[in-house]
């Protein structure tokens, strides 16, 4: 596929990280004034309540206040039709419509649709086998049951936020190894965790097929599930993280949808040991998508979606099989997507090898775990034949931790 | 406090679980007709909105399409507002209103309200050590950390359902220890956990102290939080339960409020360990509530919902420590509530202390884990002087498993 050129000049560009090709879904607001539903294109904002008549869609679809809930729900034949009609409208030669659109850099982004539940997985091998390595030593990195399952566990979708919103660094109960007793205290070992988010765009409510799992997502963004290491050393055994997880996770603005991605799409790798039937791959469910990290600026990770060992298919697959009714909103995070160097590490406690190695940076300055006032910013965009698929800055900046945290 | 009379005769009784003390809040229908919102009193419902002139609150409150999430919104001046009104509306003597009054018998129970999202906690100490001790031998049974936090994991909103919603027995991934590879198949060991969920009536957007989460507890339901022991042996390490817990979870019909529960206040056990202060009991913030657990109309269980190690307001508080936002309509399974003897344990994983010693039958039969066809009730109420606080049952029938379970 090359690129598609539009009527909206900037979209036209290798550069762009929307062109027609891509148009992925947001809302947005103007100097203060009411959230819209918006599509990106080149430097522009489609504000698509303007361009009504254009779409075949109920109008209500455009105004909802969830943001884009409401086309998930109408079902991936409208999903289709839409992205049509939106596709020829802006298509160079079509009718020009400028009074839609207005310039992306006055925009202020917000949740392109409301969560309804958050599950994150642990999938990427490379991630899961440096953790395991770093906790339990080389012989018993991955647990017995992760080449069998994509592990997972549910998160709090209370606490997902847009692009932008800053991080205040938790609280939380610590204890380290050599510690009598443990004690209250801010978060020493604050994280990120590089991830793509596939959001659920049709319920279920028994077990799907892999096949109908890669049908009912709609769409992908970037993921930065913040984790404090500490809290979660202390807290994790014998059921899960649960308050290490809980302060923030941060996703771009944009939903960029699997259509859009159709091109990307690559295979999982091969199966050191069979998956049972119901969770193997029936063709290409991964994508090809290059992401990478900077820290105040400077890129401190590169690596790619392909690097996962599960799906987001094979994770949704996996979720219903006991019964789980899966909702529309749904929102699934693939497990930080680490790589096999050292460079395509995406998380701090990898990079820093748990502290042992600090990271340097190239103002001299080392990290091994987030300092406040830093800059996390995840990017993350698919290459085609002289264009783009991207997905807009994920980014966060953490504020220091409260003085007193309890209120009354 | 004595008993409260009402001019609904039935309600005056020592026996009746919804006396004028107690005013519990469902949701109902009646033949198939729309959903209401009614509270239970003696052997009627008030259809609340038939007494909106009684009521001190937006109308809009009493036809909620989610239930009472609308109340719980209003904030806790107007629930106290709205459940004063509504006693001397049905105080003895008041003017009658037969009109607004639809027999119990006749009506279908629904959700009582929506979840926004679900957690489920451990904070039984009886149920930990036995589940401990099965699992780690008695030396090992609480995990370090049990005594420092309410461990607690986030559950799926979307698996929770009404009593008297039949539950499917899940298939899964199971691996016995002496299997060579995992298998798919039906849950083997499928079992129920005696619980008693809070709900959650004011959000808060981050930490707050034991006293306040204890002033955003609106009421609370009996629930039974379903669980595979097979699914979850095999998946829960390293990130804890998953599919072994999202078949389902089932609430009784009627939120018991926080207020009509006031008389049975009582304190947490006596601490092994001081907890940090921000975790600490500020008051007595259990309550006296004998619970019993039926199979298929035999008792197999009888406790108190004063065995628990931490309170739900303790769960709350520590649920917001990292800045987790809550908010209205989140439910909070307070974890097994199991005794000191073997006649108290609240799973049939204790009873039958991990299938090593049978469950005997009052008709000869015998149960590690639950059989098809089993009906599981759970039931709960308040000892008041000439009174009691019912919650009405929660129960649920366990259907055999699918024959194929996946959908194309």
């Amino acid at each position: 596929m090359t690129r598609l050129n539009s009527w909206i000049a900037s979209a036209n560009t290798a550069e762009t990280p929307f062109p027609l090709n891509n148009l992925p879904y947001g809302v947005f607001s103007i100097a203060g004034g009411p959230r819209k539903l918006g599509v990106a294109i080149g430097d522009q904002i489609v504000d698509v309540a303007q361009m009504e008549d254009a779409l075949p869609v109920d109008p209500a679809v455009l105004s909802d206040p969830r943001g884009w809930n409401g086309l998930m729900e109408r079902g991936a034949e409208i999903w289709v039709a839409f992205r049509s009609a939106l596709t020829e409208a802006l298509f160079e030669g079509a009718v020009e419509r400028p009074d839609a659109l207005v310039p992306l850099a006055e925009a202020k982004m917000h949740m392109p649709f409301a969560v309804s539940e958050y599950t994150d997985f642990y999938a990427g091998r490379h991630h899961a086998t440096n953790v395991g390595t770093m906790f339990r030593g080389p012989d018993n990195a991955l647990p017995p049951n992760w080449l069998h399952i994509p592990i997972g566990y549910n998160g709090r979708a209370s606490s997902v936020v847009v692009s932008g919103t800053d991080i205040r660094r938790p609280w939380g109960q610590l204890k380290g190894p050599n510690d009598e007793a443990p004690k209250w205290a801010p978060s020493q070992r604050f994280d990120i965790e590089l991830e793509i988010g596939a959001i659920v765009g049709q319920s279920s409510d028994g077990p799907i097929s892999v096949d109908q799992a890669d049908a009912n997502i709609f769409g992908y963004v970037l993921l930065n599930d913040w984790s404090a290491r500490d809290i979660q050393a202390w807290e994790y055994q014998p059921l899960g993280p649960f308050q290490a997880k809980a302060t923030a996770t941060s996703i771009s603005p944009w939903i960029v949808t699997k259509a859009a991605l159709e091109p990307f799409r690559c295979a999982t790798p091969v199966r050191e040991k069979d998956l049972l039937p119901h969770l193997r791959d029936t063709g290409p469910m991964l994508y090809d998508i290059p992401l990478s990290v900077t820290l105040n600026g400077e890129t401190i990770c590169e690596t790619n979606y392909n690097e996962m060992y599960y799906s987001s298919a094979q994770q949704l697959a996996h979720h219903t099989t006991s019964g789980c009714p899966m909702r529309v909103g749904d929102l699934l995070g693939a497990g930080t997507i680490s790589g096999p160097k050292k460079a395509n590490r995406g998380s701090l406690l990898e990079l820093s090898w748990g502290g042992k190695e600090p990271l340097e940076l190239a103002n001299g300055d080392t990290r091994s775990f987030i300092e406040d006032g830093d800059t996390l910013t995840l990017h993350g965009a698919a290459q085609g034949d002289g264009y783009k698929i991207g997905f807009g800055d994920c980014t966060g900046t953490v504020l220091p931790a409260l003085d007193t945290p309890f209120k009354g």
